[in-house]
């Protein structure tokens, strides 16, 4: 919470005064009922579509400053928005209708001995922050999460995008206006430079939580510089570890899952660890299907030598690769003498967000759960499933690797607080 | 969680090598069952006792330097260590012993629809730091909460109970030790200095949060200054609303027992609020029974009024009434014109702790619950129950009046972080 200097403010600039706007909002949000809310993202999934023609030349304008500025076709397409796209997004938005209320959910309650009734209660967080990067759908995706919680939500996107989110939060707002809802509830914070974004890291007291979007180096800066409680989010040097007891079958195929199906994600594998009992038989099979799905290996001395017998070149690994987020078709590899000495390379090197163990041995598997201390930990299982889509979660703000208040996929209730609300008939203490 | 550059660390000074080794002993206490944390404490227990004049004598050069320097007899007081007093200590430490055992709680479980088997699990945050000012049976308080939910403790005391605070560690550490877990899990940050304790709150991961406990001015310069995550404490400016359907004997108690039952604690009201429709009524019996239990009223034109009429003083209030915590026989009090307006003054002023309301009208009282935006709001009943004990949860480490993580009396189960456990036979995603 805030205390009193903290809630008045000290700064007047335009991103304060924008805080302070939503800040109010999210006051006459809290005790709105979900049907209030969700008649309010009914009207946004709605409005984005009878808007689309508008959202998509505001889009243009970015696209062609980005073409201009000589922008990689990968991160176009990430900016792109057409009719289309635009329809999954209100298809996005009519599904988080449809999840269940976090707001107002009993998380305890008991009646004391001296007949006190305790309740803990799910409230929305307040004022939520989100940081992100060049993709317009993570705006509407966003405001979306923030409503259905009960919270206002400040929009900090890039500077590339910035046509196509005023568009967005322009629709956005005259659609939860028109549903009875405060616009403030959902704003763009002023401003392209880094000012702003500084200004909003240090509104404490009137941004309840920051959660940055994003790259390793966005999410850095805003843990480093923010004076706002923020939700690390996202970076994931993820690891598989291959015991002396696994069924090989089942190791490639969930090393070369981890690994290959969607590179450019956290939730990617980055490096692999090998029990030296079995390095003989799995390497040569391992090395064959990564390169057989486009993974070049960054190997220690057993990896080089195997690749030397393959044929298949590997790169001499050093300390940075048990280190880098590749985020790419690479994968730092290594052979340990055991279970313990895989555990050790891991707490040593890992990011905290996901480690596999494959292996037939309960007991190993129960060691290494144990001793691992990350977000997830996938026994016999690819680490891409750390997701709160798959998690069933039915929709995700982030996958935070912090420790305080969520840990792991984010969704609704990740968005929330709660209160203690003490119910008597004249209760004094003696 | 933690990025590579941050668990090796920067700095190699006494205290960031006495944080890595709190994380060395916190990795090695996590997987430790409940029986090994339970020996553990009992032999505390034992220990404190068969040791205490040890303790009573290294508290003696502390009571001394405190006389010396002319601190106030209730400080030294609180300073002081009896047999009795180390005795009850250690009754603590038993009862902790019998509290639920957090750690390995499934939290949230199911099966996905692809047969993984998903489990959410409690784990203990890891290196909890706590800073605390001239108590010293908050030393093994805090001890004794860490330990049992699994966490090294790095404790930072006052320098004024230095002495006390080292022979209380040396005995804790034995008992640990003897007891087969790490010494290393209890530790005191060494130096008696600003520079330590700055050190602390950059230990950014190596210390997984810090909770500071004692005084507004320290709280807020462990949140203003701290890299390492911060639960902030404590700061109680909480109110009572006397509505105009209220039954003015229940309001006339509340209001005095939440002021006046123990004026220096977090959870005592610091202002009272009186409906306009009421004022005639209460005023004169409110401030009758305030003055009766020695409080001074700081009030509004109404109040001041009231004050006249009953030949009471009542000390005209400023602003910055409306926003003191007292912590003594001091209230500021004001007449409101309606709920509305009670709701709107508390969220001007209030620090987020606890909010009272008196009335029979269920509307309002609904009213109330919803709009106020605080840890606790209490209907009919004192705002003095705000605490660990009184809610039940056996034990406190403080009262969190910060939205993320933990809101309110924190138990156990707020010294924990999860972890998802997912369990496959040989799961890929397609």
């Amino acid at each position: 919470m805030t205390t009193t200097a903290e809630s008045t403010g000290t700064g007047t600039s335009d991103v304060i005064a924008t805080a302070r706007r939503a800040r109010e909002a999210a006051a006459a949000l809290a005790p709105l009922p979900r049907t209030a809310r969700d008649a309010a993202l009914a009207a946004v999934a709605d409005a984005l579509e009878a808007r689309a023609a508008e959202i998509v030349e505001a889009n243009a304008q970015d696209i062609e400053r980005a073409r201009a500025a000589g922008t990689a076709a990968a991160i176009i397409d990430r900016l792109t928005l057409t009719p289309e796209r635009i329809a999954a997004i209100a298809a996005d938005v009519r599904d988080v209708v449809a999840l269940p209320d976090p707001v107002g959910e009993v998380v305890r309650g008991s009646t004391l001995p001296n007949g006190l009734e305790l309740r803990q209660v799910r409230v929305p967080l307040g004022v939520v922050g989100i940081i992100y990067e060049a993709r317009p759908n993570v705006t509407v995706d966003a405001a979306a999460l923030c409503l259905k919680s009960g919270n206002a939500v400040l929009l900090r996107g890039s500077s590339s995008a910035y046509s196509s989110n005023t568009a967005l939060v322009a629709v956005l707002r005259d659609a939860v206006a028109g549903a009875g809802l405060p616009a403030d509830a959902v704003q763009l914070v002023p401003g392209e430079g880094r000012e702003s974004a500084r200004e909003l890291m240090r509104a404490r007291g009137l941004v309840d939580v920051l959660i940055p979007r994003g790259g390793a180096s966005l999410i850095q800066t805003v843990v480093r510089e923010s004076t706002v409680p923020v939700i690390e989010t996202g970076v994931g040097n993820c690891h598989v570890y291959i015991d002396e007891l696994a069924d090989l079958d089942m190791a490639v195929d969930i090393l070369v899952n981890s690994k290959a199906q969607r590179p450019s994600v956290c939730n990617a594998a980055e490096t692999v660890l090998v029990h030296a009992g079995i390095a003989d038989r799995f390497l040569p099979r391992a090395l064959a299907a990564l390169t057989a799905a486009g993974v070049t290996v960054h190997g220690d001395e057993a990896w080089q030598k195997a690749g030397q017998d393959a044929g298949t070149e590997v790169v001499p690994a050093t300390d940075a690769d048990w280190e880098t987020e590749y985020l790419s078709y690479d994968i730092a590899a290594a052979v340990v003498p055991d279970l313990d000495a895989a555990v050790a390379h891991i707490r040593r090197w890992t990011s905290g967000h996901t480690e596999a163990i494959v292996t037939r041995d309960t007991a190993a598997a129960r060691r290494f759960v144990s001793l691992i201390d990350s977000t997830a930990v996938m026994v016999n299982a690819s680490t891409r499933f750390t997701d709160g889509g798959q998690f069933g979660f039915g929709a995700e703000i982030g996958i935070s690797t912090q420790k305080l208040h969520a840990r792991g996929p984010m969704g609704l209730p990740e968005l929330t607080s709660t209160k203690y609300v003490v119910t008597g008939d004249g209760h004094t203490r003696e």
